[in-house]
């Protein structure tokens, strides 16, 4: 056994190469982004890399959408099991998003998007990674949704419009640098909720 | 005069090249959109391109924003011009947008988003020009808004939502492939004005 592989084989090298990945790219966008650069980041031998991700940067972006994917289902789940209310949950959510982005100086918002957004068109691999996110959020919401008395028909398209709602609202407010964006949309979330219910 | 600067000063040439990075931008991110490929692009000279733009690729990803920032806004006053009913306007200009995205195979989203989220925090005129966008559209918003009887307070907020779902909705659309998050925003955006009015 080499050095390097012995590096690649360690526990968390792949898990540290793919947060660096997923940080990374958030930031600078998939072009931005070298291996190279992902390795220094991870405390990993480009080699290791490689090892983990043998097809290269774009099966490190796909690994770096999922991760992203995990990350924000974890933080929707947790907000959603917390709140007997969906509307108290979002609000929840809302807040825990606007004190991330104003902690990171608005520099960390969703992984998902930005890298997505990068290659559309380009990349079907890393477009069909970040539609089964989007797809996975929408149906923590639409569970939520149905279990808070909704019909399955209007709780599958609202789950489109808070999933929208909350990205475009994270989006704005790291434009914009400030968590306005983020308050009103849980707030009018809310509102729209208590049409359903 | 050189045949250099004739190039330069020939009517169209900077709005070709500004309309060129907005749409490569748009498609591949700040990072990975070059000069020489906007020159390209544009049918431009290297040289017509550092002479409108002297400040290089950092100038003119903020014009491209500047660019994306008034077709946006143009699109919005035109859907908000032609509908007394906000709720339609809205249902109208969603419609557009699930077309623009669609014709173009789900590439061509919103240029003023991909290019400052590959540089966020790292480009501070980059985020004022998104910034100064996404605070013009909320103003046309904001005065429809008032304009149908919705109090100032309820409309400056109601315009970070509706500016928030649409951008957000837009982005959903096209990593999802699917006119459908845009077809369930102008509905929910509708059914929650229809709250203050």
């Amino acid at each position: 056994m080499t050095s390097q592989t012995k590096a690649a084989d360690a526990p968390g090298t792949r898990d540290r190469v793919v947060r660096a990945a997923s940080l990374l790219m958030q930031r600078q966008g998939y072009a931005g982004t070298g291996i190279k650069q992902i390795a220094q980041e991870a405390r990993a031998t480009l080699g290791s890399v490689y090892h983990f991700f043998p097809g290269g940067k774009q099966e490190l972006a796909v690994a770096a959408i999922q991760h992203g994917d995990r990350e924000f289902a974890e933080a929707l789940s947790e907000a959603l099991g917390a709140h007997d209310d969906p509307a108290e949950a979002l609000t929840a959510l809302c807040r825990t998003l606007a004190d991330g982005l104003s902690a990171s100086d608005w520099a960390d918002g969703c992984p998902v998007t930005t890298t997505a957004l990068g290659t559309a068109g380009r990349a079907p691999d890393i477009q069909a990674a970040a539609a089964e996110a989007f797809a996975r959020w929408r149906e923590l919401v639409e569970q939520k949704l149905r279990a808070s008395g909704i019909g399955a028909h209007d709780a599958r398209d609202l789950a489109h419009t808070v999933i929208s709602t909350l990205e475009g609202a994270e989006l704005a407010a790291q434009v914009s640098r400030s968590e306005r964006p983020l308050t009103a949309a849980a707030h009018h979330l809310g509102r729209l909720l208590s049409l359903y219910r």
